[in-house]
């Protein structure tokens, strides 16, 4: 599909089977065709995919859009990649009035670049914009203008059917006051960094959890099923005291029957032989404390499209998992997300006690189809509709 | 109070009446006697403090200090008001790592311009700092660089007893990547606004609020104990809604007995007459979901030493409190913060309902005795302990 195909998609339905949101374009967008460009004038050195750090190289350039409640959406510009000049007073530095996206361009074996679903990450900012009261924007326009920045940068794409091209769209509020209030300034900027492979050649490493009642990610009426800067930083604290521990991650629950909401930064999975002895895929529901992950919502269809086994988004308690584990029920559990698409989960320390989970000794089997599935799609080898071409 | 003596207080036992916690003091500071002072060649023109909006007016200098992971912190600067120069990828802008805090300076009728308990922000800081991953330092020295701006910034003190100079020392994570992890680099800052009175001259004016338990500030388990960012981007919807419904500040609630928690940004008090008879004045404990405000320890410290009511750190939920207003039990309630010192609260909007709250009906007593005891010590009409002087 090209990015105009994409367009009339839009228009005519959206592609994740809801209904088209098209009634939340706003009359007052920048517009895609407006952009201006300021190139460069010199290139930096492409890095080696095989030895890249999460987010620490970005590219030659950077979209930004400046909006003011006087002026409304200024023009698009691509301009060269640099650092922001911003009043000390800034919201963002105090209020945390910010959210950002993260997708992926990845190039294909037969040489397209292609976006995974971008359209889902738009609705989802655009989600989060309204959530931080930052004012709203053609959804559309601000994929066109993105398409616009990865073809201008599309050497940075690394050549690598394992690496990947990361897309940082952000936002914030730049308000130069501190009364906590609507900014009445804002900058929307996307950056691009190259990465590498999220598991060594061929192999997925499985991971540790740190299930810990007394840490919460989210709650009911806050902003965890947005993508705020927020949700974030208040996490760090956890993850540390989980690595003190010796695990990886943190295994996210919620309220006293201990439900299961998320692993680390990803969406969790867990594929098992239920209580009705039926073969079940079952993830957390989108009940508000869910990060809706693009991911997430791409497992669920092909699952769904798949029929082989049943698939459910519906709350499982610890005791619920515990209890399945000791009954041998449990096959696998992942978590998902853009960085690693799955990421097998190993081990379970709850209440001072390891509970292996067998997700490698059962193939994986599931989550290595859906890996194989999303990455055939991902890297062109199948043809698919979820994916936008970058011109 | 000097600042000498601020300090040799601090390292004899804490104001507070609690444990002193000098054992939180690192060896990895930056030092106040190693400040360094660029000054501003022209100093801005002093606003007419009858004609302010909060936060929007800056004074002619800033204190920054930097600490990286490789060199610690740096020498703490005292510098021309400026723009911050910051990389696109900075975790501040997308992960919210931020803190902050506000305390003011006062200008007293003998001329002498005093800060109001600031020790008790220097160690909400360094707990905030502590929640967020941020690196420590020595609250003493914090303190006495603030002191030091202050003084270079003195003239921007208004000259008047209802107004003040607000002081808004902020943490940011500087880290110039996007994975989510503890800043290897960060920011300290310090910026000062002249910031006009409260309330006109002479006349408290009471609040509506809108109580819905539809939006939670905070939770068991995460940061609404400290003073991040986060906390306060995410209350802007609930906030407008509240706006809407004719209302001018959301009555923050939680769990299912829907339990009072704060009111906007500030804490909350009821002084009734409760179901034992006796009066009573009553803001919610400190469990972990309440900011432990300033004004808030300060009104629990003044009210016990008067000791002519009831003074309770405890749970009240809207069931009680409708109980209570039915029974003509209820006689004051208001918030309480570093803004307002305390805000009367008219009516309440529960349920489609209007609560109107006998606040002013009844002086209001309480809240009028505590405002003027707080602005004595405040504006140096009563000498006080919880005082400093700046040089």
């Amino acid at each position: 599909m090209t990015s105009a195909e994409a367009d009339q998609n839009c228009t005519n339905g959206c592609e994740n089977g809801g209904p088209c949101n098209d009634t939340d374009l706003v009359a007052d967008s920048f517009k895609a065709s407006e952009l201006i460009i300021h190139r460069s004038s010199s290139s930096g050195e492409k890095p080696d995919p095989d030895n890249l750090v999460f987010g620490t190289v970005f590219t030659d350039h950077m979209l930004t859009i400046e909006w003011s409640k006087e002026n409304g959406w200024e023009k698009p510009v691509i301009k060269p990649f640099q650092n922001f000049s911003l009043h000390p007073a800034s919201a963002v530095f105090h209020y945390a009035v910010e959210l950002f996206e993260g997708l992926k361009a990845y190039r294909g074996e037969d040489g397209e670049v292609r976006l995974f679903r971008p359209k889902l990450n738009m609705e989802r900012m655009l989600r989060s914009s309204k959530r931080m009261c930052l004012p709203e924007f053609d959804k559309k326009e601000l994929l066109q203008c993105i398409l616009k920045l990865v073809e201008v940068d599309k050497e940075w794409v690394p050549y690598s059917t394992s690496a990947s091209l990361y897309i940082r769209p952000t936002f914030i509020g730049t308000e130069k006051s501190l009364g906590v209030k609507k900014s009445s300034s804002a900058l929307l900027y996307v950056i691009l960094s190259p990465v590498g492979a999220y598991f060594a050649k061929g192999s997925f490493k499985p991971i540790s959890l740190w299930a810990e009642p007394k840490y919460v990610r989210a709650w009911k009426g806050g902003t965890g099923d947005c993508k705020t800067g927020g949700n974030y930083g208040t996490s760090l604290f956890a993850q540390y005291e989980a690595m003190d521990v010796g695990c990886q991650q943190v295994l996210w629950l919620y309220g006293e029957d201990q439900k299961l909401t998320e692993v680390g930064t990803m969406n969790i999975f867990i594929y098992w032989k239920n209580e009705n002895g039926e073969e079940e895929l079952i993830t957390p529901p989108l009940d508000g404390i869910i990060l809706p992950g693009v991911v997430r919502q791409s497992i669920l269809d092909l699952s769904r499209k798949w029929g082989e086994y049943k698939v459910s988004e519906r709350y499982i308690t610890m005791a619920n998992l515990v209890k399945a584990l000791k009954e041998n029920r449990v096959k696998e559990m992942f978590g998902s997300g853009t960085a690693c698409v799955v990421s097998p989960i190993g081990d379970i320390l709850y209440k001072n006690e390891n509970l292996p989970i067998p997700t490698m000794e059962n193939g994986p089997k599931i989550a290595t189809c859906i890996l194989n599935t999303l990455s055939d799609i991902q890297y062109g080898r199948v043809e698919s509709d979820w994916t936008v071409t970058v011109s």
